[in-house]
C-alpha cells in the first residue's frame, strides 16, 4: 500500500465537513482534525509528486495572487502549489503600500473573480489593515456569488495579514512534526519563539503570533521571549494559553533570550516591529504624514539597536538542549556577517542548518496546495486514491 | 435537454462560416448572426462553467496579450477566458504611450506570435492611432502564417481599439439581452448614451462609439447626447444611422442630458473626451511635445469642468421610465462623494444599481471566450455538444 | 509514415543517453548525436504542431524563467516552449544589472525550485558572471535534490550566459540546414561571423561565441572578422579550432569585414563590445563605481563610431557567392536609416531578408522544447511516436 493511500485512510476518519467551500483565514478557526487533514494532504500530495503521480484536480481554473507587499518565496508557493493542482495563475499588481477603501476593495474582489477557483492575499504591512482587507474582500466575493455574478465561488487562502501566517506556520509546524518522527513525540518539547535584533525595521507581527497561536496546540512548551516594547497582539497570547491549557501543553512568556534558549529543542529566533509602533505607523499612513513615517522610521532603527545582544549566536545555541535544537526560520534571515555586520543569527549557526532550513520552507507550497484542495473537493479523500490509482503520469 | 444543448442547436442554425480564423475589429464588420453566435456561445460557456463541465477546448495554447494602456478588468477578463478555454496567457509588457512604427511592429508580431493562437490588444489612447496599431500587426501575423513563419494563424480579440470597444459592448449587450428577458423585447425600448462629467481627462470614445454601433441593431430607440464640442466619429454615426434604418429602431442625438434621460429604458451616463482634442493630442505625442500636451490637458480639464451639471443624479434618474431605467457603466466610474467630489454619477444612484452593474462586468470574460471559439474551432456548435455530453469535470 | 515518426526512428539510432536529466549550457558539452538530437526533435515538434496534434508531454508542471537582463523575444520563446510541453511558466523577477553572491543563489536556487520541472536562465551582462551564475544556481538546485528538498531535479536551458547563446545558435544552424537542404550540404560552405557597427555598446559576445564554437562542427569554412581589440574569448577560438580539424572544415581569423564577406555563403554581420572592455565593466560593477561605468561608456561609443565602415551594406553584400549570401541576425538588429542613422546593415539588405530572418528566429521555441524534452523524458523517440499516434489534438 502506498503511502498516499495509508494517508488518504487516516484522512476519511477525520471529521473535516467544514473545510468544504472554507476560507483558511487563521489556523485557530479550525480544529485540530482540520490541520491534521492539510498536513495529511500536503504529505500526500508531495508522495505522488515524488512518485511521478498527475496531482491536477483541476482540469482548468485559476489562482488569483495578491501581493500587497513584496513577496518572492510566498509567491513562487503559491504559484506552485495552483500549478501542481492544475490551476493557472493570474497576478493582480495594486500599487503598494496603499490602505484601500471597502467600496474599492468590493468592485475589485468581483471583477478579478469572475473565473477564480481560489484566492491567495498577502497584506501584512498594517496592523489592523491585512486582515481587514482580506474579509471585506471574501464578503464581496460571496455576495458576488450569492448575487448571481460568480458562477462559482472561490475560496480565500491567507498567504499573510497582519494577524497571522498560516501558510508558513503550518510548513514550519509540519517540519517538526517530521523532524521529530511524528506528533506523537513533541509532548512536553520546548519551542522558543524569540525576537531577534535585524538592521531592518518594521517587520510584521505575523509570524511569532501565527507561531504562538498554532504550535501550543500539540502539547508543546511554547516560550515566548523579546524585549520591552515589542509584545504582540494580546487576543493572539489569549488564544495561545487556552491552546495550552486544552492539550497540557503551557505558553508563557519569558524576559531574556536565554531563559527562551535554555534547554530549548526547537528555537525560531526573528526579528519583528514593536506593536505599538505598528499602530502609529498605521494611523500615519492612513493621514498621508510622510515625515512622521520617516522619524518613526528612525526612532525604531534606534529601539532595535539597543537589543543587539538578542541574536543567536554559537553561545545562546548552547543553552538549547545538547546544544542542538532545532533552528527554525522563515527565510529570509539577517546574518550576521553575510547579509549584515550584526543580525539576528550567527552565519556558522544559519549555514550548519542550511538543508533543515530548506527543507522547512519546501513544505509551504504543499501546504498551501493541501489549503486549496480541502476547500474546494467535497472528498478529498477519494481525490488523493484517485489520483494514486490513476495512470496518469506528470510527464510523460 | 441541458441549457447548453439548446444553446448549440440555435448556433447549427446560424451562418458562421466566416467567423472560422477571422478577427474581431469591430462589431460593425459582423452580422447579425455572428453576433448572436457570439451571445449563444457566452452563454453556453456559462452554463457549462455553472455544472462544473470542462469547457477546455485548448490541449495545450497561448494567448497572447498586449496593453498598451493600463487595465485590470479587461486584463483579467482576458486571462479568464484563455483560461477557461485552455489556454496560457503571456504579456507582451510594452512601454506605455509609445506611438509604435510599421517596421517595428511587424517584428514584434512575428516574434511573439510564433506559438500563438489568439491575440487580445487594447490600444485606445491615440485617435487615430489604435485601430492601425491592431491592423499592421494582424497583417503582418498573416504574412508570417502565408509565409511559413508561423505554423498555425492566430486570430485577433479587439480589447479596445481608439474606434470601438467590442468585448465591452457586446458585454453590455447581452446583460441588457437578460435584464429585458430576451432579444424580442428590446424593439423600441430606448437608451441614453450621454456624456457625463468627470474630474480626469482624455477618456477614450471607443464606449460610446461602440455603444452606439451595436445597440442601433435590434430596433431600440439609441439616443447620442453631449455638450458641444464632444462629438463622436462621424463615420460611426453613419453606422449608427444605418444600422436603426434596417432594424426598423432609431438613431438621433440631443443636445441635453435631461432630453437623453426623458423615459429612457436604459442609460449609459459616461465621460470621454472631445474628439478634436483627441486628435491634436495625437499630433502632440507623434512631435513628442510635452509642453504642448500638458496645456492641453489644462484646457480640457476646464472645458470638462464647465459641464458638471452633465451628472447621473437622483433628479436626473426620475426622469427615466418609472424612474428605474437600467444603469450602465463599463467602470470604474467617477462616483461623487466617493472616488471624486463631483462625477458621473451619485453614490446613491450607483449603489443601487451595483449587483447588475457587476452582472454587466461578468459577462466580459464569457464574451471573449466565445470570440475566441468562434475564430478556432471550425464546428462550435458539436463542441459545445461534446462538452456538454462529456464526463470532464472542470474540477474533481 | 509522418515526418515525425522518420523524425522518431532517426533519434532512436542516436546515443543520447547523457541527455536524461542534464543541463544545458554550452553546445561545445555535447556530442554531434546529441546536437543532431535536439535538431531532430525540434523539427518533429514543429511537424506535430502544423497537424494540430498534441504535443503536451506534461500533465502540469513549471518552468521558472530568470531574465537578469531585459528580453523579449527569448522570453517569449521560452514561454511558447514551455506551453508547447505543458508547462506553464513562472519568472523571477531580480532587479537587473545585479551581480549576485553565492550564498543568495543558493537560496534563491531552493526557494525557486520546489516543484520546478526546467529552469531558464539569461545572464549576458558581465563576462566572467553569467555562466558562474547559472553554475552555482543548478549546483544548489542538484543539492537540494540530493539533500531531499526537491522532490525532482529540474534541468536548465541556458537562454544566454556571458560565453555561450546555445538556444539562438542552435536556432541559426537549424535554420541554416533547413536553407541549404541538409547538413550534409554544409561541406566547405563559407561562413563569415563578422562584426558590424552599432550606436549602442557593451553589446554580449555570446553570439560570436557560440556561432563560432557551434557552426565549425559542420565541416564549414568559418570566419571570424572584427576591428582590432574586439576579440572574443581565447577558450572559444580554441573550441572552434579543434572542432573545425575534426570535422575537416576551417576557422580562421581575418582583418576585414571585406575578406570575410568575398565569397561567403552565409554572413552574419553584428555588433559585439570589446572583451577587455568588458571585464573592465565588469569590475566597475562590483566595486560599484558609477563614474567609471559612465567613462567606460563614452569610451566604448567612440571606439565604436572608428569602425562604422564595418556596415553590411548592399556593396559589401555584392562581395558574397553571387551576391546572394543567406544573411543571418538574432534581432533586433540596428537598421540604417530605420532604427539609427548608421548601423550594422542597410535597409534594403535586411527588408530583403525579412523572411528569412524571421524564419530563422521562429526555430527557437521548438529548440528550445526540443532541450526540455531531451532533458526529461527518458524515451523521446517513443514519447514522439505517442503524440503523432495519439488522437489527441491541440485543439478541437
Amino acid at each position: 500500500m502506498s503511502k498516499t493511500i495509508e494517508l488518504a485512510q487516516h484522512l476519511e476518519k477525520l471529521h473535516i465537513n467544514n473545510m468544504y467551500k472554507s476560507d483558511f483565514y487563521w489556523t485557530w478557526d479550525k480544529t485540530d482534525e482540520e490541520l491534521d487533514a492539510i498536513f495529511t494532504v500536503a504529505d500526500a500530495l508531495r508522495d505522488l509528486r515524488e512518485r511521478n503521480k498527475s496531482t491536477r484536480i483541476f482540469d482548468s481554473g485559476l489562482g488569483i495572487s495578491i501581493f500587497r507587499d513584496n513577496s518572492t518565496r510566498t509567491r513562487f508557493s503559491f504559484a506552485s502549489a495552483c500549478n501542481l493542482l492544475g490551476l493557472a495563475v493570474q497576478d493582480l499588481d495594486e500599487k503598494k503600500s496603499q490602505i484601500a477603501h471597502g467600496e474599492t476593495v468590493r468592485e475589485t474582489a468581483n471583477m478579478v473573480s469572475f473565473m477564480a477557483d481560489v484566492i491567495g492575499i498577502r497584506d501584512d504591512m498594517f496592523i489592523g489593515e491585512g486582515h481587514k482587507y482580506q474579509k471585506t474582500f471574501m464578503d464581496a466575493v460571496k455576495e458576488g456569488y450569492r448575487d448571481g455574478i460568480l458562477e462559482q465561488q472561490p475560496t480565500l487562502v491567507n498567504l499573510q495579514c497582519d494577524v497571522d501566517h498560516p501558510t508558513q506556520c503550518m510548513a514550519d509546524m509540519l517540519h517538526i512534526i517530521h523532524q521529530f518522527g511524528g506528533v506523537e513525540n513533541l509532548k512536553g518539547k520546548k519551542i522558543a519563539m524569540t525576537w531577534a535584533y535585524s538592521p531592518s525595521y518594521g517587520k510584521p507581527l505575523s509570524v511569532p503570533q501565527g507561531v504562538i497561536g498554532l504550535m501550543t496546540r500539540f502539547g508543546m512548551d511554547v516560550v515566548l521571549a523579546h524585549p520591552e516594547g515589542y509584545d504582540v497582539m494580546p487576543e493572539v497570547e489569549e488564544i495561545a494559553r487556552k491552546n495550552a491549557q486544552a492539550t497540557g501543553g503551557s505558553y508563557r512568556k519569558v524576559a531574556t533570550m536565554e531563559e527562551a534558549f535554555d534547554g530549548a529543542d526547537i528555537v525560531y529566533p526573528k526579528s519583528w516591529a514593536p506593536f505599538a509602533a505598528m499602530e502609529e505607523r498605521t494611523k500615519l499612513y492612513q493621514a498621508g504624514d510622510q515625515a512622521g513615517i520617516d522619524a518613526l522610521e528612525q526612532r525604531l532603527l534606534a529601539q532595535n539597536a539597543q537589543h543587539k545582544d538578542w541574536t543567536c549566536s554559537e553561545e545562546m545555541m548552547k543553552r538549547t538542549r545538547d546544544g542542538k535544537a532545532l533552528y527554525l526560520h522563515c527565510l529570509p534571515a539577517d546574518i550576521t556577517g553575510l547579509s549584515c555586520p550584526e543580525g539576528e543569527v550567527d552565519n556558522s549557526v544559519f549555514d550548519r542548518y542550511l538543508v533543515p532550513l530548506y527543507k522547512e520552507a519546501s513544505y509551504k507550497p504543499y501546504v498551501i496546495a493541501a489549503m486549496i484542495m480541502m476547500s474546494k473537493v467535497k472528498d478529498p479523500a477519494a481525490a488523493l486514491m484517485a489520483l494514486d490509482g490513476g495512470d496518469k503520469r506528470k510527464f510523460f
